[in-house]
Parts: C-alpha cells; structure tokens; sequence
C-alpha cells in the first residue's frame, strides 16, 4: 500500500485562526483510491522549516501533498522552499495558468499587476496542473529512487478550501496514472435515526458475518446520520460489485427504511429527491430548531422547485396568530408537547398549502420547563396521511441539541413522505 | 517565548473521517498566553508511532499538548505509550477521575464497568487534572532538563472535543504556574461591514502609527466579521490597557458604527444585546437565506427574550399570501428587488407585531435571473423609523453565498436598531 502525508503551510493554521479543513478533504480522497495517509502536519510560513519538514516527510513516504503558503504577497514562501528543496535553477513561465490569472482578474474588473504575473513562474523541477479556480498553479515535483531512497512525488496545492478541493481530482487521477495501485472498491449507505453505537449493536452479527476481504467503515456525522462504508482490495470490479451488492441487500432486511440512501447523502437531499416533478411540496414550522431545518432543506441547489417555505414560531403569539395553534393546547400539555407539535406541522401546511409539513417544539438548553428536562423535543409530521408526533430526548449542549434535533426532524418528515408516497401510487 | 507543538492522536483524524478542531482552539489559548505553536501533527493510533512523534516534539519543544486516544476500548493506546515514554512502573488509581466516572455514568443510568474503571487508572509518572465532562483524566508528564535537553511538559487531553475545549482553562493554568511566561495582553475590536481587504486599506495610516510594541491580527470569519486584536508584551498591565484603549479610541472616528463590540462577539449577540429589557422585538423574513438569519439569532441562549420568529418565504405564494407582497411588485420588479425586500420586511413586522424586522430576497446560485446576477441580495429592514433597503452583490458558490448575505442582513439591521435606539431615547 502506497503511504501518503498532508502537510499544510501557514501560519493563520499555527496560530488557530483558521480551521484546516483541507486535510480531511485530501485524506478522504485518498483513502478512496486506497493510499493510506500516515501523517498530517501543518507548518508556518517559514522556509528553512517548509523545506527540512517536507524532506522528513518524503523520507517515509511515496506521496506528500502540501496546501498553502502560494499567495502572491511576500509572506508566502511556499514556491521559494520548493525551488531550493528540488534544486531549481530558475523558474519558467506557465502560459496555461497566466491565461487563467488574466481571465480571474479581468473578470473582477482588477488590472494584472507583476506580483499577479508571477504566480505563473514555477521552479524548472516541477510539472504544472493548471489552477481554474484561483491564481496559483498546483506542482508536481517528482524525485527518483536515490533522492530518498524510493520513488517520491511532491504536490503542492493552493491553501484555498474551494481551490484545494477543485484541484483534487486532478491531482488524484496524477496519482493513479503514476503509481501501480491496488485497486478498490467502495461502495455505501446512509443510516439515519440511530446512535452510533446502537447501528453497530443491530448489525453486528451481520458484520461478523462480513468476509475477510471486506472492510466496513462507519462514517457519523450529527446531521446527516452514519455513512457505512464497505471496501474491497483488488479483484475484478464487476465481481467486488455484486459481492459488496449482495452484503447490502442483506442489510436491508435488517435496517429497512432506516436506509435512506445508497451513495453518500443528506436527509435533505433524500427528502427532496422523490418530490422533484411530482408537484408535491413541503413547508416547515420551527420553534427549538430557530430555522435550521428549514435552512437546510434550502441548502440544495433548485430546492424551491418543492420547498414552499417556513414558519419560525419562536414565541408563543406566533404560535398562535399565524400557525393557529389553540392557546388551550399551550396553557393544558405545555408548549413543548405532542399537541402543539401536531397543531403546529397543521397550521403551517394551511398556512402554505404543501402536501407535507414538519414541526419541533422543545427545549435546546440552557434549562428544561416545568414540564420537560432539557434536550426534549416534540416532532410533528403532517399531510394527506394525517398527522403524527413523536418525541426524543437528548443530552448535549444548546448547539448540539439543536443540531439532533434538526436531524431527527428531517429524518421523520423523510420517513412519512416515503410512506406516502408508496401508498399513494 | 516558550514554544508548544500539538499532537492529535487517532485514525479517524488520519482517515478524514472528522476534522481536527482541537489544534485551532489549543493553539488560540496558548498564543492568548503568549506561547507560540511551531508545529500541529496528526498521528495515527500507533504505539510506536505515538512514542516517536511525541519525543521527537518534547525535543524542540518547552510544551506539547496531545489530545486524542484516550477511550475505553482496545484501539486507544495513548495511555499506554505514554506510561512507556515516560519510564512508568505501573499505574495508580486516580480517587477524584474515579467518582468522576461513576457520577458520569449513573447519571446515564449506566453501569460502571471494569474498562469504565480502568479509565480512572493514570501512569505512576504523571500528575493528574480532572476531566470533569468525561470519563478520560487529563495526565501531565513534566521531564527535567536531562531528557530533552531542556525542561518539557507533556499534556494529554481527550479527543471529544468539548472535553478538550473543558479542560484547556486548567491545563492553561498549569502552564501559567510553571512557565516564567512574559506577561502579553490582548484586546480586540470587531468590524462588521466590509471585508478584509478594504478595512486594511482603510485602516493603514492608523496601523503604520501603532508603537512598535504593540502588533495587530487580522482575525476575519464568514458570519462575524473581523477580529482586530492588538497585542503587547511584557510591562505593567494596567498601564498596557491603557495604551491600548488609546489606540482603539483612535480607530473609532474611523470606522465608526462598523466596530460592533469591543470583546470576541458576534452579530447575533450585538443585536440581541441592547434589546434585552426593553420590550423591543425582531422578526425576519428569510427568502435566499432560507432560514440561516433566524437559525443565528436563535443560536444565542435566551434569545426568546426579544426573538419572535421568522417567515421564510421560498415560494413566490407565501411572500404574497403570508408577508402580504403585492404581486405586483413581483411582476413590475421581479422577485429580487427593493420593494419586494422592504415588503417583506413590513410584511413580518406587522404578521409578528415586532418592534423591527430584518428581509432578504436575492440569488445564492446557481444562476441568476433575468434581471440580477447571481450573488445578487437585497435587504430590507424596517421599524419604527420606516423602511430602509440596500443591495449587495458577491460573487461565491451557494453556501458561501448564503453565508455572506446573511452576514450583512445581520449587520443592516444591528446599524438600524443602533440608530433607532441613538434618536429613540
């Protein structure tokens, strides 16, 4: 297996004003062409330390891929270090990328100064895959055998996130042309409405059951549910498929609906996915969850197409004046509660017309009510099937809860579009 | 000035399975102290591996902070390596982690379990902070000058972060006690309404007459602006504070209402801030930010206090039916526009009965209209001083779109209450 390390330049990393991000993007891009990443590390602007780091790391493996430090101003000197570690003579001019650094910059309306112009000028020891989307070129340098004692390539990529993840593909298809890799084979599914640890308990003696060959990965994340990933090593591909095919289907039986897709995805995409050219649509009321439910489902692209819009009630007047909901409900089980729940999915399917709402009414924290501890929250689910609660209850902080409870919403208004859906036709 | 490396220690760092935010908010206490980070690493869950890196830190460093590894189950062997790092000859029982751990786990109506109780079990060479939020202790390794060369201090901190984050204000503490620290104070200002660029711009004859003593960062964020923070080290701190003070007094006839707070803030707070006891209320009316103003403002704890919900119309029908749009605003001006934005904003003011309302209606993307590029926005706020609009145009994807346009709504309507508040008294 071909060893790869991340290494991210700058000092805005070192003094934790940004957040890298673009570790676990390239990590994750390898790992599906099945390189395994040993090491990240991020260095400041310095060159003595950019250079003696880089070689320590080519030392021990095959792939380094740095990000960063490939600004235009003077504090990056990203380009300089490389030059002088591969023992550049001079720097050429790259037109391909001086095309694009005119084309970026007289599209802002911005004139083409020297310091622009000289993002086009790499080191005489590297090959150039061109940038589209911002100024600095990506750089291939690649070593023979005897510089560190095996094959060694170096990327360097822009620090950029948009521009690191766009430059990705490229640099992933450089890798597989250059190196003999060990084929593999993913494939998954997304899981939402259960813990981590409860999925693994349910499915363990089908994952007991899994062949040696194949490795299953579980991926959570707090909003979209848990990505299980299984992966085959070499072998044929048609043959790994059906293989990997065949475990799923015998999943299935197993989790049932709790699958809610076979690629990697959100509840929101699921959600909107089968309403696309059926005419049927969706609103949302919120009260715990402040907008975020109804903020994800915009976040996907053409999403008015079905999405017809929220309500945040945050205070009870709202509540009641423009979701209708009877003030009896409130004043007898309490805002947070399964009536009010229900009243308020109701009042903003009247409110918008759509073939489907969903509400939350709960406690984010700090503090419970009288009623109810903090992390409870009351889900309602309205349409042409009626209406339904439910209840869950939750231990984080305000955030997280939030957070959880927008998940569960989301994964209970997919729930009942699907069951709506299979028997309305 | 003491150097600190940090290491995180876990393969689902290393696989991109989640992102590393404990190095950023490690390195953030750590510089606020003076203390400067050379190198961030991530390591895999290797004995040998852990060993290694760890010692190869502790040599060029006075610090070293690891977090990670420290779980029940059998793949988190930091423990371990650190009780062979550090020459232990076996472990004790920690009496104050252990009540922790049974206190943690009753409350979760657990029981407490031989690998739970292992967990209270530290290396006879380390000292022991309480980790109050979980079940892993926080261990400190001192080693004297022979070892490394120097004195060095190992700190090891749970992976979760809110654990890590917890537990940073004690082991900040240890460092202060043993660490003859220059002094260093900080004070910062935040600036909404302009990007980075052009506040440098704006700002320079300013930053070119700071003292040399005193250094200034840049700290810029998507939602909350920029961060201005003026540093000095060493001397008398009241005296510092004072000097400080003066320089940012100079800055205000400069910037004016666009500082918004003179501590780390964020907009939603600045806005919440001055509304709390007065009555005055917020409403918003989300068109292309779909329900992220509501979801910000919600996020503040207490916001019920002034908050009182949000309309978001996607669908042109809601806009007219909920918010009361004329329609023909929407033929005569199409959707993004200024009259849509300022009835939209009338329209929430008036369902809700708030005191102010903030709109928006514009185009994060993919594509624009006939009429508007996209990135195009136009924002209304309105209140009792009547109704205001303006446009703003960017130039992202989606959600970066998104993002910004709910920055700015966020911060036309904090310059409005501010105003209203001034002339209202």
């Amino acid at each position: 297996m071909t060893n790869a390390s991340i290494c991210t330049i700058g000092d805005e990393i070192l003094i934790g004003q940004i957040v890298d991000t673009n570790s676990s993007n390239i990590s994750r891009a390898l790992e599906e062409i099945g390189i395994k990443v040993t090491r990240m590390l991020s260095i400041g602007d310095d060159r003595r330390e950019i250079i003696d780091n880089l070689e320590n790391e080519l030392r021990t493996n095959g792939i380094v891929i740095a990000t960063g430090g490939l600004g235009p101003t003077k504090d990056d000197i990203t380009k300089a270090a490389l030059a002088e570690l591969s023992g550049s003579r001079g720097y050429v001019e790259n037109a391909t990328q001086l095309r694009i650094i005119h084309d970026i910059l007289s599209a802002r309306g911005l004139d083409v100064l020297d310091i622009n112009k000289a993002q086009a000028l790499v080191p005489d020891t590297c090959e150039v895959i061109p940038n589209r989307l911002g100024t600095a070129p990506i750089m291939v340098f690649r070593f023979e055998n005897g510089r560190f004692g095996h094959p060694a390539t170096l990327y360097s990529l822009p620090g950029v996130p948009f521009e690191a993840i766009g430059a990705l593909p490229d640099v992933i298809e450089d890798i597989k042309r250059h190196n003999q890799l060990s084929d593999i084979f993913h494939k998954c599914v997304m899981v939402a409405g259960m813990a981590e640890s409860a999925l693994s308990k349910l499915i363990e003696p089908w994952e007991d059951s899994l062949p040696e060959d194949m490795h299953l990965a579980y991926l959570p994340n707090q909003l979209t549910g848990v990505r299980l990933r299984l992966s085959i090593y070499g072998g044929d591909k048609a043959e790994e498929e059906r293989r990997i095919d065949e475990r799923f289907a015998a999943l299935e039986p197993i989790l049932g609906d709790r699958i809610y897709s076979h690629s990697d995805d959100t509840l929101q995409n699921a959600i909107g996915a089968p309403l696309r050219g059926t005419g049927k649509t969706l609103s949302a009321a919120e009260s715990c969850t402040g907008g975020m439910i109804s903020s994800l489902i915009t976040s996907v692209p053409g999403a008015s197409e079905y999405y017809l819009g929220s309500v945040t009630s945050y205070a009870v007047a709202v509540k009641r004046q423009v979701l209708d909901v009877p003030g009896e409900y409130v004043a007898r089980y309490g805002v947070v509660s399964s009536e009010v729940a229900g009243a308020m999915a109701e009042g903003v399917r009247k409110l918008t017309g759509s073939t489907y709402s969903v509400a939350t009414t709960g406690l984010a924290g700090p503090g419970g009510d009288e009623w109810n501890p903090v992390g409870t929250v009351w889900i309602g689910v309205s349409g042409p099937a009626g209406t339904t609660t439910v209840k869950k209850v939750y231990k984080n902080d305000r955030k997280r809860n939030i957070e959880r409870f927008t998940c569960a919403a989301l994964d209970e208004l997919r729930l009942y579009i699907l069951n709506d859906l299979r028997s309305g036709k």
